[in-house]
């Protein structure tokens, strides 16, 4: 059986299937932030769908992150690391990649356990 | 048990595991079209593909689609939130990045149930 | 029940849940090879992490493939396609994007069955 969260035409931004569930990738509601501002709102909103579909941040199972600008990868790794729990760590990829809103400078994709 | 369907040295486009199917990134077989004509190729292999897997369009889990410019993203979104059955969006994410062949303009990559 | 290897604050190389294995993407660690140095050092890395795991090149399920220069894609598919074993290959897909080290030159992230 396939559950989906807070779908709209366009995609779900949680699925949950076969003991698993997948995350639209995320990005931050207000732009207008800071690269750390921004990582933070992503974080919160991962936090609140994972929660919302029975998981948490303790059951990441991979993650991809898309920064805008690679300069942000130490930015991004201190607020991470402080953000997983420790030995919880997922299976985690970083590219650089442009993303829809031109003002985002952050997207993460997760695939967690439920 | 792992099933693989149209393989060949390189990848399969259809791999069958535990409930689930993976295809391989899927892009226009003719990259002269612009890119509605593209895309709706594309979603059209990904149909041929899912019901070959014994899947549909109406068990996407997750969809990453990578768009060479992303000014083409209010057409993609046209185009696939007709194509999307209602209630059934998957979890997506959208980048923009350069593909293999410099003509193609867009790649989806879908994970869905059986 | 998820199981993770390798593990330090950031990542965890090996991740494994449900019958698969999800695999950080993997770099070389020695950046100052040439591609094609790079790309046989990240198939050794990611042949010691799926036998950690329990799994193996002929169980994998995707590959997701980072080249930083799209121009490596024929040296990409030659070594590729001579390391993946007859029949065994994966649904696939390539995008060139910038990595976190610029002196890396590929990235692959894997998904594969226990």
């Amino acid at each position: 059986m396939i559950e989906r969260r807070r779908s709209n035409a366009r995609m779900s931004h949680i699925v949950q299937h076969g003991g698993m569930v997948y995350l639209a990738g995320q990005v931050a509601d207000d732009p207008s932030l800071d690269f750390e501002g921004q990582l933070r709102q992503v974080l919160d909103k991962i936090d609140v769908l994972l929660d919302e579909a029975g998981s948490s941040r303790s059951k990441l199972l991979s993650a991809m992150i898309v920064l805008v600008d690679m300069a942000d990868f130490p930015r991004l790794n201190a607020i991470w690391e402080a953000w997983v729990p420790g030995g919880s760590a997922p299976a985690r990829a970083t590219i650089e990649a442009k993303l829809a809103n031109p003002n985002n400078r952050i997207e993460i994709c997760i695939v967690a356990a439920l």
